[in-house]
């Protein structure tokens, strides 16, 4: 090709060639084209843009926040989660970032009552000292490069890249930009519900329903851009109902142990799903010419 | 000037200067410039960006529909709604116009069940068929050409404008790009439930809350774009909260009756606050030099 190669870091291959056919067709005038109005792209966030692995990026967030809390008030300490995060209780640990709506119900508790923007101070802050536990690098640079130069493909060729989040909108707004280029409002994810009180705009307990995963996905993405996405890309089987309504769907596989995770769990029906519906898989171990 | 006026169907005077001004401002490097990033502009739309006199378009959408339901169903006629539209009940339609969240919800009960796509298709005949009563032109032809101007000029300059309506959020995403050329996710409104049932999205009846008025506009537009908005224009009392968190304030001010309508009923309170927070009041007599 005499033009630059837009998706450098995607190794030469059936998932990339079908990425790049697929957005030819849908910019290119003919009886595929789509019109820019209607290029919408969502992407899942943990484990498809960046790793989600030994845990959550928004468990550690609020591990440290907890555990910040235990400290202030020992009294804290006997009850759960905080005796579990004094006590360094890997079992308990271990289980809870499994259960997303739980995880974010936390937060939700544990930041419920401040303004809005005194949440967003404790993610910044949260986001300058934390490090990947295996990785040893902050958190705002464990993207998957090959992924940031999808987003980028697909701005360039008029797409609006959403992220759809199971994790919290608030939480990931505050890194947006610096990790994915993309501004606050492109983040779709499950909300604490806000209200304005005195002239603030306070965050309350709980989580707004439904919240963004499984059948919420398409949900949100009706709601927040009043359309069905044109492309979506996921990695596990809470993104199964996001991916069928999109016209070209790409599942990130965790198949490389050696340079990220490897690891099926969670992600069995989408993998079932990705076979049955002709989705495109791309296999972090032979796609991903560079992982981060 | 040597460059082109951005905003030619406004006359010259102070309004027009201050938002010259203020866009300048926040655009040029220097102590009161404003990342990209952070440029949002919220726009009330009912009697702020198009008209909404005599009867909210939406409004008009809706007798419409309970009309048809009436005929096809007499025995619909015997009860409210139905029966004023069938008898042309004046005084109780006139009535119904100030009562948003009652006409949000009457849409919504209308419309609840049906499939997204079945609600964009009668969103979309009824503008392909329905005319403004007194101006006798098709509803997507009573924007103001000052406002959409102004949406074009903002947009030059990096903004990304929002539409934060009362009203309806899907009815109004059916025509935002014709009238006003902006996308669909740029609508920021009242929104009824949806959800995913056997693979489609369905709307159910009522609305969700809080309702995308008065202290709801705040709330509506940190969730959707995790910002205060730089620069808020409206129109009415349920602006003003909208207005009040804005860096620029914007309050169009119905006084021509010649060219368009003039009351200040709902309106009496945001004018005060707009004496005194020093908001920037458009008169449509003095400040638009053409209105349609």
């Amino acid at each position: 090709m005499s033009t630059p190669d837009p998706l450098p870091t995607w190794n030469d291959g059936t998932t990339k060639r079908a990425i790049l056919t697929f957005v030819e067709s849908v910019t290119t005038k003919g009886a595929s084209f789509v019109p820019a109005a209607e290029r919408i792209a969502t992407f899942d966030n943990d484990g498809t843009l960046w790793c989600e692995k030994p845990m959550y990026v928004q468990a550690d967030f609020i591990l440290h926040k907890w555990g910040a809390m235990a400290k202030q008030d020992p009294k804290l300490a006997q009850h759960q989660p905080y005796k579990a995060v004094a006590e360094g209780d890997a079992k308990w640990l271990g289980s809870i970032t499994s259960h997303v709506p739980e995880l974010v119900k936390g937060v939700s508790e544990a930041f419920g009552g401040i303004t809005v923007d005194a949440f967003d101070q404790e993610v910044g802050d949260f986001f300058a000292s934390a490090k990947h536990p295996t990785l040893g690098v902050p958190y705002t640079d464990v993207a998957y490069r090959p992924m940031l130069e999808l987003i980028e493909f697909l701005e360039a060729n008029e797409f609006r890249v959403f992220i759809c989040s199971a994790g919290g909108r608030d939480f990931m707004r505050v890194v947006c930009e610096e990790v994915y280029g993309l501004p606050r409002e492109r983040v779709i994810g499950t909300g604490a519900p806000v209200e304005l009180k005195d002239g603030k705009l306070m965050r309350t307990a709980g989580v707004e329903h439904p919240i963004d995963d499984g059948p919420g996905k398409p949900v949100h993405i009706w709601q927040r851009t009043g359309r069905r996405p044109l492309l979506a890309g996921g990695n596990a089987d809470g993104d199964i109902q996001m991916l069928s309504e999109a016209k070209f769907s790409l599942l990130v596989h965790h198949d490389d142990a050696k340079r990220e995770f490897a690891y099926d769990v969670g992600a069995e029906q989408a993998l079932a799903a990705a076979k049955a519906g002709g989705w495109t898989v791309a296999s972090i171990a032979d796609d991903f010419a560079t992982v981060f």
